[in-house]
C-alpha cells in the first residue's frame, strides 16, 4: 500500500513552548512513527516573511532555535523530511503558476485574512503577499501529493482552499495532476501559560520545552493558583476558583506531568482538604516538569553543540524535498504546456 | 564607463506584425546597436499566463514564431541577451519576495488593471496572479539592476510602480539593493492595419513580418484606400478621405516603404490629380513591401530550418540571465537576512 504522505509547517517562532508542544509536536512525533505515513515538515520561513518583512532579523536565528526544539522532543530526520521553505525554490514557482489561476474573492473571502489584519494591527498587512498566503499554502502542500495535512479546526478553511485550488487546475488543465489533500483532525488541548490565560509567546506567560532548571523553578513558584487558598490549609478548588473558572495552572500542569491519574487524585484530594499547601504543590510540580523535560533538554543541548547540525539537515532535507518537489513541477509544466529548457 | 542595462520584454503572442516592428522592434534594434548598452530582451512567458491561463496551449508555439521574428528582423543574440522568464527561476523568487512588500492599494489603483479587465471581457482576470502582473514586472526589471527600460507612454506608471516597489525594498532594509530603472520614452508611431483602423491582432488586420509573397499581394489588394476614388482617374485624397480621416491606408504604407520622399511626393500629386489608380498604386506597394521583407523571410526561413535553434538560443541566454539574477537574489536575500543552504 502507498504511504499516507502528511505535510506540516511551522513557522519560525523561535524557541517553543509547550503549548507548542501539546498543540503540533506530540501529535507530529506520533504521525512521524507510524509506519504508514512518510512525514514532511516544513521550516516556514516564506510564511514568516508575510507578516514579518518589516523586521525579518529573527527569522533565521528563530529558524535554529526551533529545529532545535523538533530534535529535542524527538522529531528524526531519518524517518522525516526536514526542509526550509525558502531553500526548495519550487514553492515560489508553483506559488506563482497558482496564483493565475486563484480568483481574488476566494481569498478575500478567506476567514483568518481579514482577522488577522486586525489581529495583528501595527502590522501593515494589506500587501499582495499576505493576501496570497494561502495560495502558497496550497503550493506546499499540492508540491509533495500530501494525502494527509494536521490541522486544528481553525484552519479548515485554509485547507479547504488548497482543495479548491488543486480541483480548478486539474478542471482547467483536464489532468489529475493534484491530490486533495485530506485534513487529519487533531484535538488541540487548551494549555494554559503560569498565568492562567492560554500558553502564548505573546502574553509572556509560557515555559519552554527547553526551559533551564532555575528559571523552571522561578517560574512554577510565580504560577497562578487559586486566589481564595491563602494560607497553606486553606482549602483549595483546583479545578475552579473565583475569579478564573478554567483553574490553578499548577494543577493544570499536575494533570499533564504527574506520573499517574491515581496520585493525581490524591493530590486534589489533599488540596480541597487543605492538607496540601501551595508551596509544597509546586515544589512537587517542579520535581516531575523538571524529569519530564531534563532528557529534552540533554538531547538539544547535544544537537546544538554540534556546529552546523542544524543547517545540515535543513540542507540535505530540502535537497531530498526539492527532488520530489521537482517532479512535480514537470508534470504542472506539462499541464499548462511550458516546457522545460531541453 | 558602466554599461546602461536596458531590459525590454515581449509576450509571445506569435507571429509579429508591422505595428511590432514599427513599435517596439525597430527600437530594440537600435538599442542593441549602441554600443554603451547591454540589452536583454525577454519573451515574458510567465506574463502570458496570466491572461491565457485558461488556454495556454498556444503559448509554446507563439514563443517559437516570435523569436523567430525577433531574428528575422536582425536582433542578434551575439549582443544581447534573449531569454525565457520561466525558464530563469529567480523571477518568481523575487516576484514572491516584492509581493510581501507591496501594498495593494498600489496594485489596485494601477490604472491598467481595472482598464484590462474590460478590455479583456469574457476572460476571468480577477486572479490574485494578474493583480500581481506589476510585481512580477518589477522583478524582472529589477533582477538585473536594469538601468533603463524603453516604455511607451501608457506604460509610465507600471515602470513608475517598478521604482516604487525598489525605493520600499531599499528603505526597509537599509540597502541600496536595487537601481531605480529611468523610462527611455520611445516614439511608437501609428502604423494602420490593412482596414485604416490601428494594426491590431486582434482586429484581424495586420499585415506579419514574415507575410509570404502572395499572402501579401491579396492583403495590400484588399486594402482600405479613399472611398471617393473609384475609377482609376478620379481624383483621391490620400491623406484624409470621407470615412477615415486618418487616411488611405495604401498611403501610408508608401510612406514607410518608398525608397525616397520625393518618389512619394509625386505619388500623392499623382493621386490627387486622378493620374494615379489605386490598382497600380497597390501593385508599387506590393514591389516595395515585397523587396523590403523578402530579406527578413530569408532570414527567419534560415533559423527556422535549424531544429531546435530557437531554443538553443534561449537556453543559453537563460543561463546567462539566470547567473546575473541569482547575484542579485543573493544580495536580496543578505538584505532581509535569509541564508542559502550553506
Amino acid at each position: 500500500m502507498a504511504k499516507k504522505i502528511v505535510l506540516s509547517g511551522m513557522r519560525p517562532t523561535g524557541r517553543l513552548h509547550l503549548g507548542n508542544f501539546a498543540g503540533a509536536l506530540s501529535n507530529w512525533i506520533k504521525l512521524q512513527n507510524q509506519t504508514e505515513n512518510q512525514c514532511l515538515f516544513m521550516v516556514a520561513d516564506w510564511h514568516a516573511l508575510t507578516t514579518d518583512y518589516e523586521e525579518p532579523s529573527k527569522i533565521e536565528s528563530n529558524i535554529q532555535e526551533m529545529v532545535l526544539d523538533w530534535l529535542a522532543v524527538g522529531l528524526d530526520p531519518k524517518k522525516t523530511i526536514f526542509f526550509r521553505q525558502s531553500w526548495v525554490k519550487e514553492h515560489s514557482e508553483l506559488a506563482l503558476i497558482l496564483s493565475m489561476i486563484t480568483p481574488l474573492s476566494w481569498l478575500e473571502r478567506n476567514p483568518t485574512y481579514k482577522e488577522q489584519i486586525v489581529e495583528l494591527e501595527g502590522k501593515a498587512l494589506s500587501t499582495h503577499g499576505f493576501l496570497g498566503y494561502p495560495v502558497l499554502q496550497a503550493a506546499d502542500i499540492l508540491l509533495y501529493g500530501a494525502t494527509h495535512v494536521p490541522v486544528g479546526e481553525d484552519q479548515l478553511p485554509h485547507l479547504e482552499l488548497t482543495r479548491e485550488i488543486a480541483r480548478r487546475f486539474n478542471y482547467l488543465y483536464k489532468k489529475s495532476i493534484f491530490v486533495e489533500p485530506q485534513a487529519l483532525l487533531s484535538h488541540v488541548p487548551k494549555v494554559s501559560g503560569i498565568d492562567g490565560r492560554k500558553m502564548s509567546k505573546s502574553y509572556g506567560n509560557t515555559i519552554d520545552i527547553s526551559e533551564e532548571e532555575e528559571l523552571l523553578k522561578k517560574k512554577i513558584k510565580t504560577m497562578f493558583t487559586d486566589p481564595l487558598k491563602i494560607k497553606a490549609n486553606d482549602p483549595g478548588h483546583p479545578r475552579a476558583c473565583a475569579e478564573n473558572p478554567k483553574g490553578c495552572s499548577v494543577f493544570s500542569f499536575h494533570e499533564i506531568y504527574e506520573e499517574s491519574k491515581e496520585k493525581n487524585h490524591l493530590r486534589e484530594k489533599s488540596c480541597k482538604e487543605g492538607s496540601l499547601g501551595c508551596v509544597q504543590c509546586k515544589n512537587e510540580l517542579f520535581q516531575e516538569m523538571n524529569q519530564a523535560l531534563k532528557p529534552l533538554r540533554e538531547k538539544r543541548d547535544f544537537f546544538s553543540k554540534e556546529k552546523g547540525e542544524v543547517n545540515q539537515i535543513l540542507k540535505s532535507g530540502s535537497q531530498l524535498a526539492s527532488s520530489l518537489a521537482g517532479k512535480t513541477l514537470t508534470s504542472v509544466r506539462e499541464a499548462i504546456q511550458y516546457h522545460e529548457a531541453l
